[in-house]
């Protein structure tokens, strides 16, 4: 059984449910500001955050009620980061009390996480308040919902899901994300969360879950901020029955590959829908040294101001592409590079041995105002390959984010 | 004798003339393209260039020209970067050539820099042909048509002089720099050229340039795209007639001083025309472990998209800047960091100890609508200090770069 794409998200996977609902903390009633999601049995879980200096403050008390590698719900907030605002930690302690008093568990088996404006003090009781509606509220078809509650300036909700097969079993596996600012994940990255009713061992899975960050969240990139909240948690509750994995092995690899598909799915969602893009831009790095070179390479592309203003232009202005390797302090030579610009539209080389080359203007415009687009760079170094994906910068970015707190 | 300012920029000093005029690279014939500087003695001269591993041919030969640290003749280009395009190198010694016999000089005493768009081949044959009326055309008020003649997307004129004494002897030292896109210099920076009558040998000019270009070039960045055509030229004639400088000591120290005068106002400059900035923006840091720290952290804070939009929007949401300064890469307590916003229209603290503090928006909102606006950062680990240059994010700079090249 391959893998085979399935509605639901988070609550896809068997013994999950979820609900989202307006607690108070945004102004507007009409838009969700806070989710749960609830597993019937105890999970192995497994998390990665930002590695920014500055955390928020849900994150310490994240981590440690994870440190065990075991945990029952999650509760989301939207509209307050929960980050340098005094009292945060207790905000998040008691968050965590609340939802385990409704769900008739303990609290450290609750993960909690926030996201929205930093350095405004988190309105605890509107969640305090919240909790137990929400908690009846817990629904095998809630996955929607709760994708909505964490949108920030998110256009749409991000969800996923996939269906896979290990020892026999079928397994499901799916999550929803959030992002579209503040977007240069560094380990984790925004929040995700990513439910399974696979089998596996609190330790295999914290090993994929790092592997897989490394190629999904880890290689995007809106705005090259690196957030204080970056979070992207796994729950696994056994229920699909199959052997337990317990470390590297044909199951640990089928795993892996249906957590990539979900995690790269998201990822490349979130890039799409970053802030005021029109386009998903995906850089293709090939031929170089090894991965890490590649993705280096790919991601540098992906992040250039001017590499995405040009997009946003649909100008074939290929010169920023290799200006941007150059200095995304990886090694490489400059005079081996080949580029290529391609989309639904076509493709188009534009640059061969580091050299322009005459090319047919129209056409590259025409390949340029796709909505995806992929930027190909072909190296001659060696084998490895990376891909990374963003968006273009545009006049909406700079609307939606010179006043974002009014 | 203090420092003072004077006018006449790159012909400000003893010996230097200097043309600006229209050769025909720009299809714009209002807009001077080509320039000339010519020393009327040989000059010792020390450079610093661009670490983006892709570099522009003229930085190739303008280097090995530099290597005896003498030279007489400087030949600048705007319009086309010489930079990834079939035959670039010997188009750069074809232009040294010319200015050379138009000069009655060796061709290895010019220097030559290109700005312009990446990936097309310079039309030499054009520079040929003005060269010769262009070295007719040299004068020693020739300072202001030079600094016109190199500029791109930049729209003022960068130049700056100063005087100060040597060993009893009157010296001046001037400059001009162009740069408004591309803009986050690494060692060297966009182009930027100096001239000086005082007497220093090679050695100890090259060293000046580096200590000077790392406080001023280095820390500023409009977004964070590291040109590949980047050079920081210095050329000193000694016909002020002061004891040659040739290491440390208070000349070399009166020196150095001058040089950071000249250097720091055409970064601050360039920063202040950032492509589409409304405004200058400062971050000065203090209270750090050490100075490398706080230019570390100055200088993420200042590149941070996100800051700079909030900037745009005179948004006092200094969450990002504790955000920013969180991922860039130096070491320090969060939770000891206070935040303030200054301008000519007063100050505002926004974040003691790395919480939010209840503040007058209102009045936020006037400081941060200044045309020159200050973020303070002040820590409470050492004495480290540095400041960092840049600009805001405006609708403009996506305007400038959505198509550059048409």
């Amino acid at each position: 059984m391959p893998i085979s794409t399935v509605p639901g998200g988070v609550t896809a996977a068997q013994g999950f449910t979820a609900a989202g609902a307006h607690c108070g903390i945004r102004k507007n009633a009409d838009k969700k500001d806070l989710c749960l999601i609830f597993s019937s049995v105890p999970c192995t879980a497994a998390a990665v955050y930002t590695e920014n200096l500055v955390k928020a403050a849900p994150l310490a008390v994240a981590q440690r009620h994870l440190q065990n590698g075991a945990a029952r719900a999650v509760l989301v907030n939207s509209g307050n980061a929960n980050a340098c605002a005094p009292g945060g930690e207790e905000a998040a302690i008691r968050s965590c009390k609340a939802a385990a008093s409704a769900l008739g568990i303990g609290p450290g088996d609750v993960v909690v996480a926030s996201t929205g404006v930093i350095g405004v003090p988190l309105p605890v009781q509107a969640i305090e308040n919240a909790v137990p509606a929400l908690a009846r509220a817990l629904s095998a078809s809630g996955g929607d919902d709760a994708a909505e509650a964490i949108m920030t300036t998110d256009l749409v909700p991000k969800t996923y899901a996939v269906r896979f097969e290990l020892g026999g079993k079928p397994v499901t596996l799916g999550g929803m994300a959030k992002g579209s600012g503040m977007i240069h994940p560094n380990m984790a990255t925004l929040l995700s969360f990513v439910t399974t009713d696979a089998a596996i061992s609190a330790e295999a899975l914290q090993t994929a879950l790092r592997a897989s960050a490394r190629v999904t969240y880890n290689r995007i990139s809106v705005d090259g901020d690196t957030s204080t909240n970056d979070m992207n948690l796994v729950l696994a509750s056994g229920l699909a029955g199959n052997p337990e994995i317990t470390g590297p092995g044909p199951d640990y690899d089928a795993f892996l590959s249906a957590l990539n598909a979900v995690n790269g799915h998201l990822a490349r969602e979130i890039a799409r829908d970053g802030e005021g893009a029109t386009k998903l831009v995906t850089c293709r790095v090939s031929g170089a040294r090894d991965e890490d070179t590649a993705a280096h390479l790919a991601r540098g592309v992906i992040a250039s101001s001017l590499v995405k203003t040009a997009m946003f232009g649909a100008d074939a202005n290929w010169g920023r592409v290799l200006c941007a390797m150059g200095y995304a302090n990886a090694p490489f030579d400059p005079q081996g590079v080949d580029i290529a610009f391609a989309s639904a539209a076509g493709e188009v080389q534009v640059c061969a041995s580091g050299a322009g080359l005459a090319f047919d203007e129209a056409k590259a415009k025409a390949i340029l105002s796709q909505p995806e687009v992929d930027i190909l760079c072909t190296l001659r170094e060696g084998g490895g390959r990376a891909e990374a994906f963003g968006c273009d910068l545009s006049y909406d970015y700079v609307k939606i984010n010179g006043d974002y707190r009014t």
